[in-house]
C-alpha cells in the first residue's frame, strides 16, 4: 500500500467525546513499539469542527434512534472483541466534558507521557465510567505529576494550543474522530487503523 | 466468540445502492467454502426503511459535504486494500436505480444462484460504471438464464416478495446497509464482517 513515499508519521486526531477514539487509542498502545511510535497524538474538540462544515447545526452525523441504539451495542462487541475495558452503564456521562483533559493532554507533550496520559482519560470515561470533568479524576489520571499537569493545562499557552487545534484539525480535513491522516491521506474511524498502517508503511 | 449457540446463519442484507455492501459481497465471496455458505443473502431497499425509522425524511445518516467526499475516497482506498475492483468515476450513476435488480436476485433464489448473480451486478455497478436499470445490463449479468430470470422478476410474486422485505429488514433492526444478522445480534457495515463470522462460528 505503499505510495512510493518514505515512511511516514500518522496524526491521529483524537477527542475523549469519542468512544471510538478510546478504541482506536488501546490498539494503537497494543501495537509493536516501531509501530506504536509512528503516532503524532493530536487531542481537539469537535464542536468547532462540526460547526466549520455545518454552521447551522448539521456537521455532526445525524442518527436515528435504531442506529444510535446500535452503536452502543457495536461498542461493547468491539471491546469484547478486541478484549479492550468497557463499562459506559447507559449514556449517562456522554458526551463526557472533556476540554481539561483535552488541555491536561497538551500539558504532557513536553515530557511525552500524551499517549499514556489519553489512554488513561479514555479509560476513566469508558471503561471506569468515571468523569473525567472531575478535577479529582484528572489528579488521578496525571498521578505524581498531576499538580504540575493540572496547572500548565490552565495556562494560557495550552488553553491558546487546544484552540488552535480546531482550526488545524479543519485544515487537515478532519471531519470526525478518531482520524489517521498521513501521506495526505485521512482515515476517518477506527476501522481504518490497520490500512492508515498499511498506507504509511 | 461464541455466544453459546450452535454455528449459525448469517443473513447479509445488502442493497445494490450502497457501494459498501459491494465491497461486502467481495469480501464474502472470497471466504474459503464453508464459511462463505453460511450466508443468507437478502436484497432490500433502504427506501422504505429509512422511511420507517425517520417518516420526515431524516432516516438516512446525514453527511457534511467533507464527509461525504472522504467516503468516495475510503471506497477507492478499500477496494484497493482488498483487491478489488473499483470504476465509479464520480457519482454520475450514483444511487442507481436498482429495483430490477433486487428483483432478479430473488428470481435467482430457487437455482441457488444469487450470490454469484448478486456480485455480478454489484461489479456492472461500481467497478464497470454500467447502469444496472438497463434491460441489457441486467441480461448480461443474467447470462443463459437472463430470458427466465428477468420474466420471472416481473412477476407478482417477486414484486410482493421484495417488498416484504422491507417489513422484514425492519423487523430484523436494520437501518443501513450492509447489515449482517446472527444469533440476535445486528453488526452494521462491510467492517464488521470479520466480527459476525466470530459472532456466530
Amino acid at each position: 500500500m505503499a505510495t512510493g513515499a518514505v515512511r511516514s508519521r500518522i496524526a491521529f486526531w483524537y477527542d475523549f467525546a469519542s468512544p471510538y477514539a478510546y478504541v482506536a487509542a488501546e490498539r494503537i498502545m497494543r501495537l509493536p513499539s516501531d509501530q506504536r511510535q509512528r503516532f503524532l497524538w493530536r487531542p481537539f474538540l469537535l464542536g468547532p469542527v462540526f460547526a466549520h462544515h455545518a454552521p447551522d447545526g448539521g456537521g455532526r452525523q445525524q442518527m436515528n434512534p435504531a442506529a444510535r441504539a446500535n452503536k452502543w451495542r457495536d461498542l461493547e462487541r468491539l471491546c469484547l472483541y478486541y478484549g479492550i475495558g468497557w463499562g459506559v452503564q447507559g449514556v449517562r456521562l456522554y458526551p463526557p466534558r472533556r476540554m481539561h483533559a483535552a488541555r491536561m493532554m497538551l500539558a504532557t507533550r513536553a515530557a511525552g507521557r500524551q499517549p499514556e496520559l489519553a489512554l488513561r482519560t479514555f479509560r476513566a470515561a469508558f471503561a471506569e465510567d468515571r468523569d473525567i470533568a472531575d478535577e479529582a479524576v484528572l489528579a488521578d489520571i496525571g498521578g505524581n505529576d498531576a499538580d504540575t499537569l493540572v496547572a500548565t493545562s490552565r495556562s494560557q499557552p495550552v488553553k491558546d494550543a487546544l484552540i488552535r487545534n480546531g482550526p488545524a484539525a479543519i485544515g487537515a480535513g478532519i471531519f470526525g474522530a478518531p482520524s489517521f491522516v498521513t501521506g495526505g491521506e485521512l482515515f476517518f474511524g477506527q476501522d481504518r487503523l490497520d490500512q492508515a498502517l498499511a498506507w504509511s508503511a
